[in-house]
C-alpha cells in the first residue's frame, strides 16, 4: 500500500501530535516544515510525553524540511495540514499553502483556532477543498519536549468552497478522518463547521481574551468576578453575532464553557502566549467575529473593547520582537510605524 | 509667630514634597505618619532631588510617628493632609482621618486622585471642612530617595459640605493656600473642584486605564492605535457622564490630555502601579464615575469594560499581596473568597 503524502506546516504542540498520530499506524508519510528547531528535529527529534501514546524518546517525521520551497520540490502532497498559530497580522500563511497546493491532488486542512480562517485561502484558491480541524487537545512544545496532557479530541469537517461538488469535498474529509484516526485518538466528523467554530468562540473570544488582558487563569477570573462582569456579556454578544450569521447557539453552552476546566487552574492559549511574550491570535478569534457583527449591524461593545485592547498588546509584542523600532522620544502625532 | 500644625498621612513622592514645601518658609510644623519607612525617616530622613528645591541630603518632617494613634496624642492639628494612594477597597483611610480630626479646629485636605473621594468622609464628619488638592506633580519615592521631576502645580479648592457657611470653608482653603505657597511652588485656588476633578478623569479614567491594561505608555498607546480605538470613546463617555452631573467639559480637552506628555514616553500612575505590583486606584478613578453614570442613566460601555478588567487585575494583586489565599485546585463555583 502506498502511503498517503501529508505535508505538515507548524510542528508545535498540536502539530507534532497530529504528525505522530498520522504516522502511528503507517497510513501516512508525513513531511514537516520546521523552522527554528530544524537542526534539533533533524538530529535528535522531539521527545513526546503523551497521554495517548506514552513516552516516546525521539520522534522525527519521515521528512523534515527547512522551508516550504524545499518541501514543495518533494511534492505533490495529498494533504497539507496547517497547524501553526494563526496570526494573519504577522505571519500570513496563504503564500506557503499556495506553493504546496497542487490542483486536483491536494486537500488543505486548517487545524487552527479562530473563525473565518478559510476566507483568505478560498479567495486565493477558489476551487480548493479546505477542511476544518477543531481540536480540544492540550499539548505544548517546550525545549524539544512535547507535553500532551489530555485526549486528542478533534473534529474534522468541510469549509465548503461553493465551487466544487459538496459530496466530493465531504469524501475528501472522510478520507482524511480515516487517515488521522488510530486506536489511540478520537477524531470525529464535523457536519457543521460554522456551528462548531462559532461555538468555540463562546470560550475563546471571551474567557481567553479576559484572561489574557488581566493575567489570570479561568478559575481566578471566575472567583475575581470577571466571568459575571466581562465574560458573560461578551458571550451574549457572540451568541447574538452567530445568530445574525445563521447559527443558533445555546445559552446553556455558556456554563459548559465556564466550567469546562473546573478542578484545575487552567490558563487559556492567549494568556499563555502573553506570558511567554508570543503574538496572540486575536485577529482570528475576535477580529473576524467583529467583522461579521459590523456587516450584520450587531452591537458588540464588550468584544470591541477586548479586541481593541488585545490589539494594543499585540503591537507591544511586535515591538519586543523587533517588527519595528521606535525613536528615543515620543514623536509628534503624525508619526507612523513602518514594518 | 506660632507655626500652623499640619498632620500629613502618606509620606510618599507627593506627600514628601508637600511636607517639605509646607515647612520650607517656616510657616508650618509638619507631623507625618510613616509606616514601613519609619526607622529610615526617623534616623536618616529621605533624600530629595527636586526641580523646585534642588538636592536635599536629608529631609525629616518636624515630627514622625509610627501610627495615627501616636500622632493624635500630639494634636490637635489645624490641617490633616491626606496624600496616600486612594484605594478604598483595600485601605480605607476614613477611620484614621476621623481620629485626627478635632471639630472646630481641623481642616482636612485630600491631596489625592479620583472623583467623589470626599463623600465617605463627609458622611462620617458632616460639618467638616474638606479641601481638594489636585496636583500635576510628577514625584516618586524609591528606596528612600524622592525624585521630583516637574513643577509642583497644585490647585486647592473646597468640597462644600452643605452644612457650614461656604465663606467659612473658602476662608480655610485660602489660609491653607497661603500656608502651602512658597517662592518655589505654584499653588492656586480652585473655584470649581467638581469641574477640576471631572476634567482630570478625561486623562485618568481613559489613558491611565488603557495603559495599565495593555502595559504600554501613553505614547505607545497612541502609536499602537489605542487612543483612537479605546481612549477616545472612553473620554466621550466621561464627558457625557460629567454633563449629566452638571459639568460641561470641552471636547478640546481630549487633545490637550492626549498630547500632555508629548516628547516623552510617559507611564501614567496605574501603569506604574501594575508594573510595581501595587494596588491601583481604579475605584476612585473609574468606579465612582460609573456610579454617577448609573444613577443618571448614562451608557458607558467602554469605561465599564475597562473598570471591570481593572477590578480583576486588582484582585490578582490582592492575591499576590496575601489579602487571601486560594486552594490548590480550582474550587466549585459556589466558593467565595474571604478576606
Amino acid at each position: 500500500m502506498t502511503k498517503t503524502k501529508v505535508l505538515l506546516i507548524g510542528l508545535g504542540g498540536v502539530g507534532t501530535i497530529a504528525a505522530y498520530g498520522l504516522e502511528f499506524e503507517g497510513k501516512s508519510e508525513v513531511s514537516a516544515v520546521v523552522r527554528s528547531d530544524y537542526d534539533l528535529v533533524k538530529n535528535k527529534g522531539y521527545v513526546i510525553e503523551s497521554c495517548d501514546y506514552g513516552h516516546i524518546d525521539s520522534y522525527k517525521p519521515s521528512h523534515v524540511y527547512r522551508n516550504i520551497d524545499e518541501a514543495v520540490r518533494q511534492g505533490p502532497y495529498d494533504y497539507v495540514v496547517v497547524s501553526t498559530k494563526n496570526i494573519p497580522d504577522a505571519y500570513p500563511v496563504e503564500a506557503s499553502i499556495g506553493k504546496a497546493y497542487t490542483e486536483g491532488v491536494t486537500t488543505i486542512v486548517l487545524l487552527q483556532n479562530g473563525f473565518g480562517i478559510e476566507k483568505p485561502l478560498l479567495q486565493m484558491l477558489p476551487g480548493a477543498t479546505v477542511l476544518s480541524g477543531v481540536s480540544m487537545i492540550s499539548s505544548t512544545l517546550y525545549h524539544g519536549v512535547v507535553n500532551h496532557e489530555n485526549d486528542d479530541l478533534v473534529k474534522f469537517g468541510v469549509f465548503y468552497n461553493g465551487v466544487t461538488p459538496r459530496e466530493q469535498q465531504e469524501a475528501s474529509c472522510h478520507r482524511f478522518l480515516e487517515l488521522y484516526s488510530n486506536s489511540k485518538n478520537k477524531a470525529t466528523y464535523d457536519p457543521d463547521v460554522k456551528y462548531t467554530r462559532w461555538r468555540k468562540l463562546i470560550y475563546n473570544a471571551t474567557l481567553n481574551s479576559a484572561c489574557a488582558l488581566t493575567n489570570v487563569d479561568v478559575g481566578r477570573l471566575e472567583l475575581f468576578g470577571g466571568i459575571e462582569s466581562v465574560a458573560k456579556p461578551a458571550m451574549r454578544e457572540i451568541i447574538a453575532i452567530a445568530l445574525s450569521d445563521g447559527v443558533e447557539l445555546s445559552p446553556a453552552d455558556m456554563d459548559v464553557m465556564i466550567e469546562s476546566d473546573n478542578g484545575i487552574w487552567y490558563s487559556p492559549s492567549m494568556l499563555v502566549d502573553v506570558r511567554k511574550g508570543n503574538l496572540i491570535e486575536n485577529q482570528v478569534i475576535l477580529g473576524n467575529a467583529l467583522d461579521v457583527a459590523r456587516e450584520n449591524g450587531i452591537e458588540a461593545p464588550t468584544l470591541t473593547v477586548l479586541y481593541n485592547l488585545l490589539s494594543i498588546v499585540q503591537m507591544r509584542t511586535k515591538e519586543e520582537k523587533k517588527f519595528f523600532e521606535l525613536p528615543e522620544r515620543r514623536p509628534d502625532p503624525g508619526y507612523k510605524i513602518e514594518y
